[in-house]
């Protein structure tokens, strides 16, 4: 596996052997299997989990990492063709990238959504042109549409927890103060089409995931057996779901219109999951989010608190997911190279 | 050992077991006796020894480390029990820590004090939450109101230097420009109690330690046989003294009140340790301080170029009484768990 | 090999055996070479290349490195002798050194030219202050006026090259909207020389490099066959030229004076390098820069993604140059000491 960028770039056959792997690397320790590997991780937004876990993923394989966060301790990096640099970015990424990839075996890049313009943002047009730069194995840490990692841990935490094959998951937005990038609800839709769940989209006017993506997600269903849907009828939407998973995301029709979107968002704060929304459902049904998330912003402390939460459990499922796409992308011995010592 | 959180949690026994520890891994050394084992360390506040000893501690022992740092490449995490979180933290330390805990053996936490209600900090409130949330091993690295790290450090440097079992030691305010938190003072104090040292709080009106703590230091010294009085009378207090310890902190009869601290020690600044505080002290009395410290402003520089001063090797006894813990806490086979490869 | 702070303090025999190394370590990694060896590194100053190469030449040689940021996750630390510390910085690098120094067997300092007072940039007192303070094996990694580790990869990307002995090497400045130091166009002069090259410097008025560098160049050239000019006649010096080393520099002749600076590169803008300066030089003539540059600023698209640019290989020389520095110095048994387990 040379790259690991978008879910959708693997077939369902491919994503049920990496699960296999993650359950192996689980309960078989393989502590050397990365020896004398090293992971270059460019850090161009935050994060809690996927710094922590791929540092740790990767010594848990024997192998090692590196982390740089452009703006600091290290220059701010130009991601534009063509640019004259004259303002605050010292460097290019089309230096920058080669160069860390020429010091390490795999590189990981995470490049949030700009959020100006959604064809440019659907499109992955600044994380594309940084991997075209990229010459090694390449991770997505989480791009303008698409976290495969998040994906992949998510799916086997349904795997972890026994969820039906044809299980009802409803993806619905909550509530956060501010526009947030499309990238985990297009990301945890697709997985979800994929795993052949019966999927619904719960969302307000305006909140619409794009029809590429919904289209996508179709047919990933009709491929597996599930189906995907779209409301904003909450009450519909959960009777009998076995899983609520939320997520904030910025509006589809205001995109990168910061006004337009705080004026629709301004009237939904109720969208904060609380323990009322599961009336309906399943008396087992579970929550899911893919943290960070604001407590009693986008969803209560009740919920996050109560037995139905298994955040935690997804998080911690991204050490394993992702200890199996190193172990796919770098022990493979035929790839070798002059760095793979 | 699950936590090493405040030294007065061990008995003098457990504590000279443990510095014995220190002494045999810096005499013979285990590299490998760590291997696999993984160390967070969440840093809410900065660091230099803390954050530069404990990895090389983890690494020493033939284990590994990673380093979060909220604000800095990661979110800023809540710390406030049921906020609503419409400000700046994206997350929560009820998520944040358990989600770091699971991806490591033994996690530490540094959050220094508030500074506002001195009730509060004496509870080491907020680090007790945070501990709540962790259910590995867990290292304060400096809490509110504690510092056991640099105790144990401490009484390491004073059994190298030979100091003897009944020595007089006097902890002394210096001047600083700010109020600074009580964990060291609190810390050092405890430490040279339960030692059985003849300590003396030096300090000026106003910045008298809190009762709770003097208390709980002449217990621990009634124990072991060593006395803890307080007096702002300098000289008195260094006559015949073998070591002066030097430590800043904020005016506990004005504390959280910025305002009145300001007032208070605008006419201190003259408390900078000198070469001329030593007049009636022993010939060969020692200098200590937990760094960093303001040269010309807390000691002068006579003071820390002097051979006096052994403010250096209490900084590598960080190195070690670390390594013993890490050792105590991480080494023992039976801990195991499923992190624990 | 106890210090590796400037190209100048070894002889021409010296450098060959350390290029020698290198190769050898190219071609037969010795991933335990430096096992046990830990590297502190202290970056004063904002890094790409230099933070992520010398972490992966640590782990490529078995060995590990720890990184401390003063400002970022670390106090700031004061650096002037005698300073009354009532300002930002709370620790002196006289304590903040040889503490770091006591947790590892070598220290590597960047600490960029205060760009004020060019003798005290010439003398490079910061970084000798800085070097005192360290009782164990030091690496430059950037200091006022030297780059031995630029100047040590840069060499061996000539031999890689296979750059002849006697060749025409111009080293130009090009545009960038401030002064930058004279770090790189020192080293990379003085490099230059020593390997035998015929070294042209182009510059305009006002950047000539000082008469202590150019003449400490001409010595090294004439003990190895080489020599040493400068022009501000572009033309004539790239005519027949085998090699451009474009680098930004400040202004010499107002050094330390912003605005003397600004009116004089204000007219400058010009001096970006374009495919039309090779018009006279080599048909094969390579294009080299240190990095970062600033894209069509300092040096045009059509330059650097060209067949000339030899950029990336530079940067990737950076981690074979320092395995060989970190050999060299880490792995002689006889050095040995207290951390050196």
């Amino acid at each position: 596996m040379e790259r690991f960028v978008d879910l959708a770039d693997f077939s369902r056959e491919e994503i049920l052997d990496l699960l296999a792997l993650a359950r192996r690397l689980e309960e078989r320790p393989e502590p050397r299997a990365l020896a004398g590997r090293m992971l270059g991780l460019l850090f161009f937004n935050p994060s809690l989990r996927t710094l922590a876990s791929f540092q740790v993923a990767m010594k848990r394989l024997g192998g090692d990492s590196f982390v740089i966060t452009p703006g600091q301790g290290t220059w701010q990096l130009e991601t534009r063709v063509g640019a004259v640099m004259s303002g605050a970015a010292a460097e290019h990424v089309r230096e920058g990238i080669p160069v860390l990839a020429s010091y390490c075996d795999a590189l990981g890049i995470r490049a949030f959504a700009e959020g100006k313009d959604l064809r440019a943002d659907l499109a992955d047009t600044q994380f594309r042109a940084m991997a075209e730069s990229c010459d090694k194995p390449l991770i997505n840490l989480e791009s303008a549409i698409s976290h495969p990692c998040q994906a992949l841990a998510d799916w086997k935490t349904l795997d972890d927890l026994d969820v039906p094959a044809r299980a009802k998951f409803v993806l619905s937005w909550v509530y956060h103060p501010r526009a947030l990038p499309l990238a985990v609800p297009a990301a945890v839709l697709h997985m979800a089409a994929l795993r052949g769940l019966q999927v619904t989209v719960l969302r307000p006017e305006g909140y619409a995931l794009p029809a590429e993506l919904m289209s996508k997600a179709k047919a990933a269903a009709a491929s597996s057996g599930g189906s995907v849907e779209e409301t904003d009828d909450r009450e519909a939407a959960l009777a009998g779901a076995h899983v609520l998973y939320a997520k904030e995301w910025g509006s589809t029709s205001h995109y990168g219109d910061a006004e337009g979107d705080a004026r629709l968002r301004a009237g939904l704060s109720d969208w904060c999951a609380r323990e009322s929304w599961f009336a309906g459902a399943r008396a087992d049904c579970r929550f899911m989010h893919c943290l960070p998330v604001r407590r009693n912003v986008a969803v209560a402390d009740e919920v996050l608190d109560g037995a139905r939460s298994v955040v935690k459990q997804q998080a911690y499922n991204r050490l394993v997911a992702q200890m199996a796409v190193l172990h796919r992308m770098l022990s493979d011995t035929r790839a070798g190279g002059r760095n793979s010592q």
